[in-house]
């Protein structure tokens, strides 16, 4: 017996001595590579941020010594999620004034509650808040446009989160910038102060064909080619959108409108694109132009149904959004919006086979990777990509028993689920504890915003 | 100094001792009552399982000396939920065939499985599990389908829940009874043993138009008069069922041909009503025949789109279901079932002023009690009424800021943000604990059975 256990310590000890360093061994989930069949009972080994192995429990475990190891049984392990379309910071408006028509929404509360409270200390805590909604539900990487988003960047990489991060370009005085130069020169800054960022890319949010003149829209191109930066831009949201820019431009859509411009590429992404035509389609797939569908806020303010399946038919670079967090979903939670996105598809087309969970995980992970120009960094679990990963517990009565682990994360689970998120590595959830930002001061600080919110837009 | 604590400890006594007694006192709470507006800070007195006092906290919570007192600061109390039309049991089901079609679904899985699978010990399993998950969302009634019933009843009543519970009549063997006249017998003793029970309904539940004949429609109805009981139903779920009830019986639609049986009354809740026409959405106003919409069901099915407003319009008594948790939804989540019965509304209406939160919360409530014939008892916070209580947690980062409550609950909260669930007086979950449920046995059974019904399909 005594023998028997000084081999078995010996055999440990030898083991230890060929297994390889790592920061962490994520060990017993069933991992959802997406860039493959699942591996049940999988580990996932991980230095420097980056994913260094990925296979079967048995194999992995025993190649690798990790300083932290968390143990998955019964969970799934997902490419974090990528929030493809969203205006973070809106957080602080959230519920202000839902079930509205949206000119009523936008001209009557968001506009005056946007001019009168918008600024560096609000797009701080607005971020903040929605910093630790987004690590709560899974989402590693957020595609978002609004205003000093320089100040989104310090607050994400602060808060260990990936973004695209687009200011904001518009026709009129916005709260950051009153001008264009001051737009433009704001852009320059934010550029250079960001660009080559591991976890940031700094991007130019032109607001949408509309709101922003031809010229304007033609500088906004050329200033992205100079920087080497991305453009976000609403295309084809609404009909009213539609009308407006069928008027103004020779009776063009509005996405044959900005390729006329010369403005489509593939560092350009497109939110919403409810309206497009089997054209643009056609174009934006050609063009490698990335679209956001963001199918909450499509329905939430009756904007249409997007063609989401004949985008993917065509290969459309096509990722899952949430919109902003006020009067279009009001929160941030990718889980939710996978089920949504499935369920509008199947009644629109009148097809229960429309399109499935796992298709719904595509496009929430390298799905909104391949539309960001990630999917060399993030959006599956391989070897040599950069480690943005969420455990999602389905041992919980509302998920099990589990026949498909897709069909229980999309159709039963919830962004409550989530138990764990590491992004680059780090470990940014855990036991229920946000790691990277006060959660708790954050929520105080909406409620105080609320206040002040309120107050302002009864002047 | 001396002198002023021993007044206040005078006078404590002395507002102790004009205090009635109470069993439960909620305090501090944004009270939704849905009999009139919302009380902020308010209390509810609950006694004997029924609520005693609504009001101010300032002034209730003086007036009572409760054994157990709830602190609601920063939550919302709702009725508990009503979810109007469900087959808990199938949560062993739960994700075994989705996104496929209903034929397929239904002909190469569920029936299948359910032959090979359900029987008492199955319902029993299956139900607890539910109970578990319901009692986690706040759902405090439900209206089932199934076989076994009687099994379900007794379950329901050991957690605590309130049920109406009908057992399925259908043209061919079913897993509980193999012919018609079994049915009717099992309904007898069913009814015999539960009628009267305060928490549960014996409901006789023939399945649909299509699936039960003239005949045998008529011996239900005459059978659920005789017994004093409702009876469930699906109806006009989809177009094929349209098809078919036209083709059998002289191009009537389902609602008109249920009519021309007089199959139709206050004690019928239909479930679906997808295909209504006007004239049978007026009809079933005038009947007081209740409907339950079950939206995520009618999207993954593709079933279609309910006339929602053209039946509240009408004032039809109108209810919300999740619908069974396999293949149809895949949860039984009411607080996410609002979320998409709202935002299915306004964009298939094109209209964001389609319907409210605060309607959402009407049908899920009050809405689905009426629709049941429970309004008398349940679905309101009101003295005299029973009480059936959610407490949701709004202090969350996915739900703050707070501008409109009815928004945070049914736009940015989910099941999951439930933390207190009270039916008929009784606590049911508390502190991130399920009560009255074994819920991590249940669990280990669902994960048993999962195995087994794997198992019987590739027989």
């Amino acid at each position: 017996m005594l023998k028997r256990a000084v081999l078995l310590v010996a055999t440990v000890v030898a083991l230890r001595a060929f297994a390889a360093p790592a920061d962490i061994l994520i060990t017993g989930g069933t991992i959802i590579t997406m860039a493959g069949p699942n591996i049940e009972n999988g580990s996932i080994a991980i230095r420097n941020g980056e994913i260094i192995a990925v296979g079967p429990s048995t194999e992995i475990d025993k190649q690798f010594s990790a300083k932290t190891v968390i143990r998955a049984g019964g969970m799934a392990v997902v490419p974090g999620f990528v929030n493809a379309h969203t205006h973070v910071p809106m957080t602080l408006f959230r519920g202000i004034a839902d079930d509205r028509g949206l000119m009523d929404w936008l001209q009557n509360y968001i506009f005056p509650a946007e001019a009168k409270n918008v600024d560096r200390e609000f797009v701080k805590w607005g971020m903040r808040l929605g910093a630790a909604e987004m690590i709560r539900s899974g989402t590693t990487t957020f595609c978002d446009m609004y205003y000093f988003e320089s100040d989104v960047a310090r607050e994400a990489k602060a808060a260990g989160l990936r973004g695209i991060l687009g200011n904001t370009f518009i026709d009129f005085p916005a709260p950051d910038n009153k001008t264009w130069d001051a737009m433009i020169a704001y852009m320059r800054a934010y550029a250079k102060q960001w660009k080559g960022d591991p976890m940031i890319t700094p991007a130019l949010a032109p607001h949408a064909p509309y709101t922003v003149s031809a010229d304007h829209l033609k500088q906004v191109r050329a200033l992205a080619t100079e920087l080497g930066v991305p453009i976000l831009i609403h295309v084809s949201e609404t009909k009213n959108e539609l009308e407006q820019v069928a008027k103004a431009h020779d009776n063009m859509t509005p996405g044959a409108y900005l390729d006329s411009l010369g403005f489509l590429g593939d560092d350009v992404v497109a939110a919403h694109g409810v309206w497009l035509t089997p054209g643009e389609i056609k174009l934006f797939a050609a063009k490698k132009v990335g679209v956001a569908h963001c199918p909450e806020s499509n329905m939430m303010l009756a904007s249409g149904v997007a063609p989401v399946i004949d985008m993917i038919q065509a290969g459309v670079e096509l990722g899952l959004g949430t919109d902003g967090p006020a009067g279009s979903n009001n929160n941030l939670d990718m889980v939710e919006e996978m089920a949504s996105a499935s369920r509008l598809q199947k009644v629109t087309k009148g097809d229960p086979k429309a399109i499935t969970a796992r298709e719904l995980l595509r496009l929430a992970t390298i799905g909104g990777a391949t539309a960001l120009g990630l999917a060399d960094k993030i959006g599956t679990i391989e070897c040599g990509k950069r480690a943005d990963l969420a455990i999602i517990d389905l041992q919980q009565a509302k998920t099990q028993p589990v026949y498909s682990v897709e069909s229980a994360i999309v159709y039963a689970a919830s962004g409550s689920s989530v138990v764990t998120t590491i992004c680059d590595g780090k470990i940014l959830l855990r036991h229920g504890k946000v790691l990277t930002v006060d959660e708790k001061q954050a929520i105080a600080k909406a409620k105080e915003y609320r206040q002040k919110v309120l107050a302002s837009l009864k002047k």
